[in-house]
């Protein structure tokens, strides 16, 4: 079975960046740091990050982000992202633990902005697809979800008449007071910092905060195309904006290009934008008693933020790594496009950022009824596709439903972030499975 | 500054355990698994870790402690603790993230049993001095901690009779549901598994859900005294108790001797005895959910439960180092006994279990006094004490009100696992500071 389910690039047999788990690795076991088999870099680097931990160890006391936090500083306002910084507004990068993983993320994005016991109820607004512990998540603070609907017929566009739409559609249910963003997207692939000015505009006239969900920041494929955050356009944007929309975006170790998804260490960290300092102290106390990263995520974070640069000893194995998954990817992307287009029933719109692909099954009514009556419940028609493709064509993959779809659609999600020759080996899969699952219920 | 605040073994100066770490740094760099520098035992065991890891890496795609799973199971059924086992009940060894590490583990560990929304509300019998963010976590999830008392009179022994009072105090304020207890204690270092079946009997005739935090199980200080944990004192309880009584047990690798606190991975794990089935099946839903370990803390909860054996390479070494620090700690937890009851207004119950000593200090009216006025807001005396030790005697220790403890009382807490020269020097300076505060407020 070809397990495309979720996004794991080691799990999918591509191979993690040298530099990072050398370093890491002497970390953990610091006599390395005289072994000939480890570059001088790696082995000057674990110094570094030893010496910032206490006891030069990566023991549990370097807790909340303490160790990298000026360093975290110093790199996020160097960062070409890093406008905002010049106008010296209020911000400060925090570091969050477990972020962006099996809900816990989403949990940390909202819990600050949430009103338990708010009536009405505070709403959030979240793009459709959208993972589904998002939503979760959300509910379990007591909040709604209020769900705004990408335009597929667009390639997945963000459009602001359908954020006016959603915001609208929440009146007497709930109070919206932020707008959730992915970008770039999952499991849509879109890259809406194209459209950034608009959103940001939208999100000033409405007062709502924007947390700008940007881990798949080094995953963009457009040629030519290069990533702009949320919070550079804000920037840019200048006053009256630049100085009073509220904004978090997160990044992420587990999720970034180059930081490889280490080890599921799974360090993240977010920015805030223009936050009331006594939100801002809220926030930190809510951070410091709830969320720690493991000492070796941080050093992940680090490593990710701050790689090895030219004229060090590591830095052409690195580029050629990091360019080898790059390489992957955009041929990954190229491809589906392709397969899935050219085979009847079933289209995807060009995948511009993130690691999944998420194509629209055309389904006819036979296949659709034929969902309904098999299973012992009722079952969404792409269930019962994804269910047949993972028995009879060897391939796991996410039915739509479980990301949110407009209704009467079906998708399948998958991630792209597998070796060239096993993309080859899925897409023959899925294609044979499909032109017989279409023609079974023709 | 001794930094005794906090327990941290490595930021103390003890040494990490190298098997413990040769292992983890060629799981992270698998290169390593060639190398001479490492036994062999190592060199194997890494191999095995990684052959349970997806695509043989320790990427993200290992979540929810699914990669141990099985081997968590087996190893917990030959456990000798694990007499519960024998007698075939609905039990379940589930694997958590994070666990207990800044107030996450409380949380996860009262989630499941707590409903937001109950009238009265949800209690939870919490014991006094306990670590605060138990509390904070219990009141977040919006259940009422109902405090009991320990004895510093009696050793801070756990009292049935105490049980019952704060049972009876909850009364028409909210209904409790569970018992927490922390076996052997943090931070009164008190090892209650000595009265665990008369703590058991009262919770079965209470109907009460016993959580009992085991995660200082590897410290036990008394002579030839052997650590018995509450699963395995129901169990040989018999019947009616033993198949009635619903029980969760808690333990760390982030505290355990043995896993020596390693990297900060946090991975920890609760068994689960005479569940519901239906609870059962919505706790997992609840923890695959939310909690997923990072896969070196999965590794290093497999290298805590399955050390090396006699025989094996490794062993000798692994023994030796774990000896050390035990006769660190069994030294230390003399010295300190001896050192504050020899000291006027200062007294120490003898320290059965855990890393922290919690002596009693008997402020001088003067001193209290002094403490109410000096302060900008009015300061808890064991805060003055504290702050004035810090400032004056260069040792940073947690006031007792932290914790909780009778009114008109005062505590100090400090951890003991810091190298016997180093816990000279700390009780030279206490000692010394003592004196000269006493004097000075006499």
């Amino acid at each position: 079975v070809i397990d495309v389910f979720q996004g794991d690039l080691h799990k999918a047999g591509m191979k993690p960046l040298t530099f990072v788990r050398q370093v890491l690795a002497a970390c953990v076991y610091p006599p390395l740091i005289n072994s000939s088999n480890l570059p001088l870099d790696a082995r000057q680097r674990t110094q570094e990050e030893l010496g910032r931990c206490v006891g030069g160890s990566v023991g549990e006391g370097n807790v909340c982000g303490l160790m990298t936090w000026k360093k975290m500083k110093m790199l996020v306002v160097q960062d070409p992202q890093g406008g905002a910084e010049k106008t010296h507004r209020t911000q400060l990068s925090l570091l969050c633990d477990n972020y962006y993983f099996c809900g816990f993320g989403p949990w940390l994005r909202t819990q600050a902005l949430l009103n338990r016991e708010a009536s009405p109820r505070t709403g959030v607004l979240i793009p459709v697809p959208c993972h589904n512990k998002t939503v979760l998540s959300i509910m379990q603070l007591g909040a709604v979800a209020v769900p705004y609907y990408l335009s597929e017929e667009q390639g997945w566009a963000l459009q602001v008449e359908e954020l006016q739409r959603a915001l609208e559609s929440a009146k007497g249910v709930c109070n919206p007071v932020a707008l959730y963003i992915i970008n770039p997207g999952n499991p849509a692939g879109i890259y809406s910092s194209q459209c950034g000015d608009q959103v940001i505009r939208f999100a000033w006239e409405k007062r709502l905060f924007l947390l700008v969900d940007e881990v798949y920041q080094d995953c963009v494929y457009g040629e030519n195309c290069e990533f702009v955050s949320y919070k550079r356009t804000l920037s840019e944007m200048g006053p009256p904006f630049s100085g009073t929309v509220e904004l978090a975006s997160f990044h992420s170790v587990s999720k970034s290009f180059s930081g490889e998804y280490v080890c599921g260490l799974r360090a993240g960290y977010v920015e805030l934008v223009n936050l009331d300092p006594a939100v801002m102290k809220y926030i930190h106390t809510l951070f410091s008693k709830d969320s720690c990263e493991t000492v070796l995520g941080q050093i992940a974070l680090d490593l990710m933020m701050d790689p090895p640069k030219p004229g060090d000893p590591s830095y052409l194995l690195y580029k050629q790594e990091i360019e080898q998954i790059r390489t992957v990817l955009v041929h990954n992307v190229k491809r589906v496009h392709e397969v899935v287009n050219s085979l009847p029933g079933f289209s995807c719109s060009p995948i511009e950022g993130g690691l999944f692909a998420f194509p629209r099954l055309h389904l006819t009514p036979k296949a659709i009824q034929k969902a309904k009556v098999t299973a012992e419940m009722q079952e969404d028609p792409d269930t019962f596709y994804c269910t047949r493709l993972l028995e009879e064509g060897g391939v796991f993959t996410g039915p739509g439903w479980e990301y949110g779809q407009k209704e009467g659609t079906y998708h399948i999600r998958f991630c792209i972030a597998v070796p060239q020759d096993v993309m080859e080996e899925l897409l023959r899969r899925l294609s044979s499975f499909h032109m017989t699952f279409m023609k079974d219920f023709s």
